[in-house]
């Protein structure tokens, strides 16, 4: 499993229990030399967290491969080592642990080289970073989830499978929702040893597959349209490896004819075509409420008219967060607010229109953008927003889909934030 | 396999032959979606290196899993796919290909979205980046060879082990250093499944494994040194897993007890212990002379002595380049030259002192810290350096170690101008 850049880790920060009272809290390094070592060679750490911890090197204790020893131990030991490959999980003992939020956690980590002057020693790493505690707690109305949509380029160039996976569960999320052709290698034909390593990992982190996403790529040949043969084929080739893979939803993304993103009229009977199978895989097709579409909108209305036509219980909405937003997301470089779409600026449907629709929702993608160190996010009213899905009597997933800035490792901070965030007012909800 | 996070990879950048004629350059790109998808949904890629290529979109050539298809090919494809977790290779034809050297790569990569409104369609991706062409041709007075240690910090962030040997491979070195501690997971007992992995690719990359780093822990308790019985244990440990992982030479880093780096007296009784066993497993044991440890040292004397004492062929000395740097090598934020070790400035060995130990010299660390877009080495004189080598019958490996900034994916490229660099004098050494 690949490790975040920065010697502290964000996925891992959590406080601990022992007999229900919370004890201590802990956190994840990573080694900074160029070799694992063995542990016996750890002089100690001291870790500081804002004014509320200062504690001496010789305090934390250290957990390695599911074992924990004091300082005193590591010294005494032999056999036991921190990988270069494998974090070192730190405990810090405090009565009662550390607040809900983002903290700034510093350390001073020493280490013992034996290869360098004995008056350069011990080699002393100090750094800093901001991390959000794995939020605990809040309403038990709805079930969180993640979209490993949340890391797009990270995934592939610096988080894996198997940290993408992590960082999900840590956040005490119990729904992973991918996209076929983004998180499935040697897609739509994965082998079966990638087959094993998903579900053996599900189980690992106890994670349920909740969305797949997919695509009907109306304008896959230059020159000409897709046939609803087609459109169906691409639809149920999806619903099948979604069924394999254990999904219970699957949103296709259809090609667009308008501005407002009316589907390709393909859709329909491409759709209509694919219920019995999805029936049969028990799996909800549920195209996705994007902005700039509203929930007032002749795209809702058909999508609602082919349920109630066919009485279906396997076409239902989901509905994309990004619809509430009501402040703009900042200009990027170059960006000019007369250059981009002006949907980036929010279109501010009013959460009270959950309501009319409600009845036909199935998922929940929870679109942010950015949220400071205050729990603040700059874009989407969650409190109003979360109130009326509340409100309308949804149950089910939100599944966070982080789309800010694309910074190598800025995601998993942002969705530790946004779970922070969303648990804590669900919890304040009436 | 792990990519680059620059859409243009630098590892895969070469010019292509065929017939014994150049005929063209190749890089491979990155898919800037979030989603892998139909390779028809290509709309073509527009190429420019400096002023010397400028090609328009619907040129080039585009290469999925082997095989190489023009854009119309690609329009008319059913079941060609850009993988997320594949970089497309994409073929230039140029006669003559680019000369060797750093160039600036300029894309204009268009896909076409179903999902986004015609108006805004293609989607147009932009991005040029300094890459360094694959080195061909130079000396074959030696053998080409790159440390895993040069990508400290990558591995295991943003790389893994199979993009550190493709960029060891694209290189045209044939030879990798590992370290034993460093990248063998679950040192010193690695799994089978592992072993399996690391021989099926150094057979995929036309990689042999050359020298093996290791640690005697002289610290390794706290108040108490270390024993011979200890010393030569652990020096034993790591000879029998690189001679399982087929490696030829072992360097292990011993604890030392002054500021000029002398061991710690237990290393002789260490290595004469183990060299029946470094025998039997046709492995030869070599410290490194490194700075501040010039190459007119008691150290070297007293490893050359065991050599002439014992007789043995299982012992030598490892050369770490960097005895040679002569120009300093540029302070750090916040470093001053009081309080960092003296020997950064560079402690400028003569290269004509390498003759006289040449003949006790098994490998060689081609230690380098900052190549230029020139080729310009800013710590290391190559040329004399490489000239002394060469005159003293040298014939072995140049195994690259990087040692500069950490900023992650510089190593990748800052190997790549090495070895540009050191093949391109190589070829020209009288």
């Amino acid at each position: 499993m690949l490790l975040e850049r920065d010697l502290i880790q964000s996925v891992g920060f959590r406080n601990i229990t022992d007999g229900g009272r919370v004890t201590g809290f802990q956190f994840r390094v990573r080694m900074p030399s160029y070799r694992g070592m063995a542990a016996s060679l750890i002089d100690g750490i001291a870790v500081r967290v804002g004014s509320i911890v200062d504690v001496e090197p010789d305090v934390p204790l250290w957990t390695f491969g599911g074992r924990t020893h004091t300082l005193q131990q590591l010294w005494d030991s032999d056999g036991v080592r921190w990988p270069l490959e494998e974090a070192a999980v730190v405990t810090v003992p405090l009565d009662g642990g550390l607040p809900q939020g983002v903290h700034e956690l510093t350390i001073e980590l020493r280490l013992r080289m034996s290869y360098i002057p004995l008056e350069h020693q011990p080699s002393v790493y100090r750094t800093s970073r901001k991390v959000t505690l794995a939020p605990e707690g809040g309403d038990s109305s709805f079930r969180y989830g993640v979209s490993l949509y949340s890391f797009m380029g990270d995934y592939g160039t610096v988080m894996d499978l198997e940290a993408a996976l992590a960082a999900v569960a840590d956040v005490g999320a119990t729904g992973v929702e991918i996209l076929g052709e983004g998180h499935i290698p040697n897609y739509p034909e994965p082998s079966p040893a990638w087959l094993d390593t998903w579900f053996g990992l599900l189980a690992k982190y106890s994670l349920e597959p909740t969305n797949y996403g997919s695509w009907i790529d109306t304008r896959l040949h230059p020159g000409r349209a897709m046939t609803v043969a087609e459109g169906s084929a691409a639809l149920q080739r999806d619903l099948r490896l979604a069924g394999q893979l254990g999904f219970g939803f699957v949103r296709p993304k259809i090609g667009v004819v308008s501005g407002d993103l009316v589907p390709d009229p393909i859709w329909t009977e491409s759709v209509e075509r694919s219920l019995d199978l999805a029936h049969e895989l028990d799996i909800i097709i549920c195209p996705e409420i994007h902005s700039p579409t509203p929930i007032k909108h002749p795209v809702v209305e058909d999508y609602i008219a082919l349920i109630e036509r066919t009485g279906t219980k396997n076409f239902g909405l989901l509905i994309d967060t990004g619809i509430f937003q009501d402040r703009p997301i900042p200009l990027r470089e170059g960006e000019t607010r007369e250059t981009r779409p002006a949907f980036l600026d929010g279109i501010g449907v009013d959460p009270a229109d959950f309501a009319d629709i409600a009845q036909y929702v199935v998922f929940i993608q929870a679109k942010f953008h950015d949220i400071n160190e205050q729990l603040e996010d700059q874009q989407i009213p969650w409190l109003p927003v979360l109130q009326a899905i509340k409100d309308s009597g949804y149950t089910g997933y939100l599944s966070s889909e982080y789309e800010g800035e694309r910074t190598p490792w800025r995601a998993t901070e942002q969705v530790r934030r946004q779970h922070a965030l969303i648990r804590r007012i669900a919890g304040e909800l009436t």
